[in-house]
């Protein structure tokens, strides 16, 4: 046989080269993301992080216990099934068959995954095929571009708009879809469309009458949805959470994510789910069971802890409380700062408009800034200079909508209060940078 | 716009219908695997398993204490970062930087994965260009196939040809590669070539002499070598264990998989590394991230420990004196019995051959066993009349080479010598079913 003719054979002591997937040089795949550049490592060593969106908070001792117990049996070391561990199911089907309105079926309808990042991808795996189109709503969580160029499948992107102007008497809910532009993205090639309600990073929670908008389009041209709801359990102000899986038509076409991770504190425990019609589930099934096998078995037994006990532990209701207070916490210092934001009603995170903040001309920047959007400037000055980091919200828009994302920095407030005072303190020193 | 082209419309009422992906249909995706077929769930309620390769017995006891003293932290619980955490890097740098006879680099040469499996997966999704082919010896670990087909990838087959007659005097050193068939495989899309030694379902642990001439084909034709070794530390009878990548000019090709699951009997922590040059390693990491984003945190940090203190603890001499009793206690009745085996220097595996079983004609088989090679057949007859299941080992071959496999059924002896003693005596009711 010939010498491979793709790949050349290597000279004399040179390292090999082979060709990358070209689906790695598509989607940002390679790029260094934002996560990477906003790193603790490159930031100064006493900044507060108020970017990634993890809690600086353990998870309730009462759940870790059942991790503890797990460990000590023999099986609750060793593979789990697939699907998940049957403890797990039927806490997920006794906590989830109210809120959907059916009984749902523990070997059919719901699928555990390692963390709700991975069952997504295993979605993906499964139903997209080359060239199939997948409509994202911007802004968009960064994981799902890559995860579906990874599979061969085209991004098609829809901008929530924002106020033009924000003031006080606007919030999250003023961040609106142009449905005819929805409508003039689907073609025959699109697939799905992914929903994401409580809205990272917006902090939107979708009224029924826009699912319901969104729904149609999904009925009219036989779409999948996959609905991310991960912040699920993080409404604010008595906001209701819709499920568009529970609307006329939707259970069939519709997967619904959630997250052991965001529910109960333990983002490091990649315990996530998905619930769906057993059609939809089935082969996501099969092709999760080649990516990951299984999901950890202990810290499945934990989440089913955490699912079983959470209600009658009033904890739910606690965790909505002390998340409101860490909310109103971080917005007193901008209100006083004089910064607009959006007023989240769900999740963990807030858009703040920076439009007002000037950057000294000489500040000098990194070459990994250099050319993003204004957002990556002011992102990395205001955690240079005030020790305060956040992440730039264009880095959730494609290159011809970042536009709209750029008058934004995203700040987590998934932090004990402490941390987000001494935060609030040290962000009072942007008025300093701020024209007028 | 008009209605999807691709997929009709929904008649009233019916359930929706979405085009599956067409890998699923591939690589045996979709269809009943055999794990599922030989699932306790379908077996006689008091068989004895030694089918799946997962232990009966726990970790040791001060590998589990740290992933209580994680869960016992904040960070412990959140994520990680997507290379692994550092702990644990600093541990696999230690354990295997004598192994490999260099210093590995924690930044670039080491990645933690959610399990070995998922390691693999990330790997073909940043190497694979739809078309590319990947040669697989029989029997190949049966996660493989679809792992590649997913990716768009070609299995090529190469069977290792066990010995015509199985007699004392063989071993599973006798399952011979035919080079010049493995030369023949190689065409211009070849990518990759995936060694597994200790080798699972054979038990071969693979000689330098084999190494360097799947080495010799790798370097010519210039193609990445993926090599399993998640068994390297369950060698037997002195059997030296042989890394491909320190053959000369292997390093820069190949990328090793290890498994903490298989080290320190936690199939079901998911914790799993790759080592290998930055060049493979760096775009492996960058598809990961994307896949699960980061493997559980409080299972790394036992994962480190256990690598940290298992020679000083004297763990390594003592497992594999265990696993050497468990796997003679079991040939023994198989001697006892009259039932040829190829005795494994590795893994936790044997095949035996089961030629001499004869089955009654009008035993009624269950339909997921119908049309499959005569071990299907003989495994359920056995787990059915004995009570003790195994795997058959046509299902580790492609539809051609099936016939080389159906003469062998895989027995796990990763059990306590109790379960095992107890399989051998019902086993020798084997003898019923022999003729002569």
């Amino acid at each position: 046989m010939s010498t491979n003719q793709k790949q050349a054979p290597v000279a004399n002591g040179a390292a090999p080269q082979f060709a990358l997937s070209s689906r790695m040089s598509t989607g940002r795949a390679m790029s260094q993301d934002v996560w990477s550049i906003f790193n603790a490592a490159n930031l100064p060593a006493d900044c507060i992080n108020l970017g990634q969106g993890y809690m600086n908070f353990p998870p309730p001792q009462w759940v870790k216990e059942a991790a503890d117990e797990a460990l000590n049996t023999v099986a609750g070391n060793h593979y789990s099934h697939p699907k998940g561990r049957l403890r797990l199911r039927e806490a997920l089907r006794d906590h989830y068959s109210p809120l959907f309105g059916r009984t749902l079926d523990i070997e059919n309808e719901i699928l555990v995954s390692s963390g709700a990042n991975e069952g997504q991808y295993s979605a993906w795996v499964a139903w997209l095929e080359p060239g199939d189109e997948v409509i994202l709503f911007e802004p968009y969580f960064d994981q799902y571009l890559p995860s579906i160029t990874f599979n061969h499948g085209v991004p098609v992107y829809v901008p929530l708009h924002p106020p033009a102007v924000l003031d006080k008497n606007q919030t999250s809910d003023d961040w609106k879809i142009d449905f005819e532009e929805l409508r003039r993205a689907v073609t025959p090639r699109t697939k799905m469309i992914v929903v994401n309600t409580p809205h990272n990073p917006v902090g939107k929670v979708f009224s029924q009458e826009e699912l319901q908008k969104i729904a149609d389009v999904a009925i009219e041209h036989n779409l999948i949805v996959m609905s991310d709801e991960v912040y699920d359990g993080l409404l604010f102000d008595d906001k209701p959470h819709v499920r568009i899986a529970n609307l006329p038509g939707m259970w069939d076409r519709t997967i619904t994510v959630g997250s052991a991770g965001k529910s109960f504190a333990c983002t490091g425990w990649r315990v996530g789910w998905l619930i769906g019609p057993k059609s939809l589930i089935g082969p996501t099934l099969a092709a999760q069971t080649r990516i990951v096998f299984c999901t950890n078995s202990p810290l499945q037994e934990a989440a089913a802890a955490g699912l079983e006990q959470a209600t009658k532990r009033g904890y739910w209701k606690q965790q909505i409380d002390e998340y409101t207070e860490r909310r109103d916490v971080l917005m007193k210092y901008f209100d006083e700062i004089g910064l607009q934001y959006s007023l989240p009603y769900g999740s963990y995170f807030v858009l703040v408009d920076i439009s007002k903040v000037q950057i000294p001309e000489d500040y000098p920047f990194p070459e990994t800034i250099k050319g993003r959007g204004k957002d990556f400037y002011a992102g990395w000055f205001l955690a240079q200079e005030l020790r305060v980091s956040s992440i730039p919200v264009s880095e959730f828009y494609c290159d011809e909508h970042m536009n709209i994302g750029e008058r934004f920095l995203r700040f987590a407030f998934c932090k004990d209060l402490d941390t987000l005072h001494k935060a609030g303190e040290r962000l009072r020193g942007i008025t300093k940078f701020m024209g007028q």
